[in-house]
């Protein structure tokens, strides 16, 4: 049996963790972070011991603790992953930075763009890792749908698609639009191709039941190329959907994510146009718009938990001193269409624009190599 | 054989009908009304006689005709059912109210309101029946849809949201907006129980294909409760999608069209308030929210075709001098939401009242005794 | 107006029709008929005159008779589409081959074998046409899983099953085998390619309604090459299923005929064995074994009514005068089957040998040729 | 941080568990019976010890051993669950038994009849616990549709049909027959009500690929009633199904796992028969055929993992002295009939009766009290 602390095992050469929170999404680093090779977790701290200890089991070897200092201090610990509620992100992330250690930070990454710039600009300037957890981007679904958009298969990007419904929790503290749209922009921000960017966002939302925030919500972004992306989140939907439509020129894809025997469908399928100066002016009006009606492939994909791959690309951006794939950076990004939309609700639906940094994104590839 | 004329057969004592166009849907007017027992159709009138002629098929007792002067003057002739592009709507069934002719026209009723307007002032002037063909609140789905609402059974409307996206035919003249938004505007106003209804329209819009008109639309309905009505309109997407949900405080509707086998849901889920004058303060921030979590039923439906039921309901309308379930006014509803959305589109989708004719609604029963 | 008999129009040179059956199935043929350019359909012929002339509606020239003898006489009629009931197909089709008219039958082609061979004999002498109307084997997927298979697409055939379920009419004179299975047996018999064919019939029923004759039925078939193909049938589901698979070394088809935007798919997914002479002893055991997990393709078909492709299928066989794919010796094929299980059924399940004309598939290319 | 051994701690209540078997299922085993508070697992025991360690993680405190006498030594230990090759079920619980452990062993309880008996009559005897993990049983669904069945809402068991089909992992020493029927058999065992019991099976089966044992098959039960169970379980499909319809006289069940969503629906919906004897001779023909197209109820179920159930039922069926649910005599019937449809394989597809015990199910309710 492997007891820690026995004497006779080679030095650990895995990364120390720790994770912070034993909420609804705690168990899940724990359980992840247990099965990643190279990750060695160390503690479980919340302010609630008795949850700590129920989310462990009566049958680990992890410790428990209700001191984040505790944490810190541990010099085996060299990265944290944080899922507390998101007000508490900023200071808990800006704290394990100043201790010199990697973090791992669930959506949203903070709750003002300050902060989570705050923490990009500490990370960067420690050599620090600072990851974003974009769960469903660590799916084998998302992965190859951002391969087949950014390699062009898709062709030029038309429509942007999605809806996240279900009977959900109603949270105390985040209207339906924090709580969910996070997925949706950061799977957005994830596959969509170098130069196409949301500039605009406009929300509609409700809450018919009166719970004191918003239960239903619809996003519309304007991309830069001018098509529309569009996400329903929804927690009083009595079935749940999980549905996104990418319609690009040459294919348009259909992800249904409840659909595990054919999760990705790629249709050839779409109007086409002959562009207008191939034509006479005599046939413009109709003749140039005709019909793909082809086949629709559905490409085998591998059944993997997405938080797996999410540990294992901290591990490996910690080993390789990289940044990761869905950075701080990613995070903001999506943390900005958030505020876009939370404002666009506030102006009654009229369109926001988006931030003001057009160098958000640019400078992304040269700071992969300069992380650590 | 019945031979039309045949000097030993009772006296015709169906209604005598005359289908106008026979483009795309005229078709199936002519089918349905052939199979209608209450009326007895005489003439396919269309410019293009030929197309006609091909409509009708080789087999059939039924008169082509190029005139609409020769139906109008034909006594045999009461009434009308008009399917021709909707720019020729007013002018033809204002000529067929004046010759005295009931009117049955396809969606959208005219082009403008005014023309709307008129169309109803005439036909209620003259005593005849103007209906507007809104075939989709024919369906057995929706007009069970529509007793469950006003029966209470659904409770208040908590959201209407509507998806009805195919790979469908770009229209020359119309966009996406006019072309499908129609049917699910009409049976919005269908089902909405008395007293709720929309109260300002926002849409966005993208021609992501560069057609030269909107391909892709979302419509956002604020209603006069609070709540939200979507619809979500797309000729580009490679599946077909036809699925609205109906939240209620009681009970939520799934209806969706393209399962035969359960196409109207009816969930016993949701999530409830306790209201808070019940709640101790101490309690009020969590202990107001619970779900319910219950069976689904998905009630038996006859399958019918609803076209034959708009024919059966012209008739009977005709025959019982009221209104129709759906007439000019319905017609005029629907059409001011669709002029709404499409200056919200100008507008860059900002949110747009509905009408100033508060009287739209009320009058409707009283008249419906004094149509003739 | 077309008026038939009209001095000023050109020879019809359309094969004359007359439909026998105004039943169940007949107004189909009489609604496809009138579709079918090549064909002119003259009367529709049933002992009850008053179902043919409702058949018929008010607004056809078609002529309704009761009298076989009538429509035999009219030397305008050179074919004959018989559906009434099975028991009659024989002496209708006899008399029918007798006075010079090529026949469509419905299925079961006849009663009994005999009867059946005595047809296929008789239109062989007389050089007419002679076809059974298997429905099925004229949808776009069944030409197209024919391909699949044919083509080699497939690679060999290892399973075929297929489900056809519903609560379906229980009917007076046949048992649900007699009923459904004719379809599965004619769709395996058009899709198995050449060479392999079933050798035995097993069969499993029950009548658990009390209703006087099988409501459920299992039929099971060896193949030649060792593989089964299994139908099962069922009138007492309460939900409808039509789903055919066919295994194969290559390609593995999942046909489900209730799911219009994905009938066929075809799988690139299947256990794969190493033939074992590549093999050492020591791995023979387990290494042999391989699993293919690759893409799925649901290719691309058009919608057509597939009797509408059947009669024009009959008319063109009649044309160039040759054997229609589906001619009566493929009706007498799937007649041997049903008579095979229901020789099974009374023997509680024992395997029942199928014929013993082992030439029936063989001659029938050279046949093709001369059917005239 | 609950250190196993201190001392500080109150005497453990719980009932001291060893898993056998770290291959396929014993991981579940372990995991299921670390999460049920009833139970301590002290020991996972495998030949192959690197399997052991690496089923538990490092993080356990669990220990791993080869030495199953190590742990029938132990005298913490009061039951072993058993999940290694089913070759090994019969000497492995034999002696646990006789050390006086209580035992839970995977399907098939033991590969033959004889085995299965003597381990039912020694833990009889010795007043121990035997369950089988009839997995299925527990799962919310299964025992709903028995409290359906039991409680009469079905009416009378008209069929049952099961389709269990995948692109399964080839067992290197069972047929599909016996790795998978095992499931619908235990489910068919549990759910049919008192008095209706197989008598008599069929089976047929084929090895298309040439894998050495049967890849698919389809077994036909004919119950006591007159009824039909078919179930069609099939390694080689390339979707996965997983279906059951229980028909009733009153109500029709459909059980798609794959559907969450709706994974139970219970159908107002089937064919009636009016009794002879209340009608006429003259209308007795049709008239005594109605069909009822009623509604269908899913009703809600909560999700539970099926083995969290077990390990509950295992350890109350221990504290309470009583047989379990699914007891030995339950994988005894089921063996039963696994070797019937074995022996009808070998006879070409003979229906086989099922054994001659015909005491085997009354007792039962006596000996639950007896137990210990």
């Amino acid at each position: 049996m492997p007891t820690p602390g026995s004497t006779d095992r080679p030095p650990d050469r895995r990364i120390g963790l720790a994770v912070v929170g034993a909420g609804y999404w705690g168990p899940n680093l724990v359980r992840n972070a247990q099965q990643t090779a190279a990750l060695h977790l160390h503690w479980l701290c919340d302010l609630d011991e008795q949850r700590s200890r129920k989310v462990l089991g009566e049958y680990s070897t992890v410790r428990a603790t209700t001191s984040f200092e505790e944490v810190l201090a541990d010099r085996r610990v060299q990265a944290v992953a944080i899922a507390t509620p998101a007000a508490a992100h900023h200071r808990l992330a800006r704290a394990a930075l100043e201790a010199g250690k990697h973090v791992l930070v669930e959506k949203p990454i903070t709750t003002t763009a300050e902060e989570a710039a705050d923490l990009v600009a500490l990370a960067e300037e420690r050599g620090l890792v600072l990851m974003c957890d974009h769960t469903f981007c660590y799916t084998p679904v998302v992965r190859r749908i951002r391969e087949l958009v950014h390699g062009g298969e898709i062709g030029d990007i038309q429509f942007f698609d999605s809806v996240r419904i279900n009977l959900g929790l109603v949270q105390p503290d985040v209207d339906v639009l924090w709580d969910l749209a996070p997925h949706d922009l950061s799977i957005l921000d994830f596959v969509l191709p170098p130069g196409v960017e949301p500039v605009g966002v406009s929300a509609q939302a409700a809450d018919p039941i009166g719970a004191g925030r918003a239960c239903v919500a619809y996003l519309t972004l304007r991309l830069s190329n001018g098509a529309l992306a569009h996400c329903h989140v929804n927690w009083l939907s009595p079935t749940k959907v999980r549905t996104t439509l990418i319609g690009g020129s040459r294919r348009t894809l259909v992800w249904d994510d409840l659909n595990p025997q054919a999760r990705l469908a790629v249709h050839d399928r779409g109007v086409d146009l002959t562009p207008p100066d191939e034509l006479t002016d005599a046939i413009r009006h109709r003749a140039l718009i005709s019909y793909r009606v082809g086949d629709m492939v559905a490409p085998a994909l591998v059944e993997q938990e997405a938080l797996r791959n999410v540990m294992a690309e901290f591990a490996a951006a910690i080993g390789e001193g990289r940044a990761p794939l869905t950075d701080g950076r990613a995070g903001l990004r999506v943390l900005r269409l958030l505020h876009a939309a939370s404002r666009s609700l506030e102006l009654g639906g009229a369109t926001v624009p988006v931030g003001d940094e057009p160098k958000d994104r640019q400078p992304f590839a040269e700071e992969r190599a300069t992380v650590r």
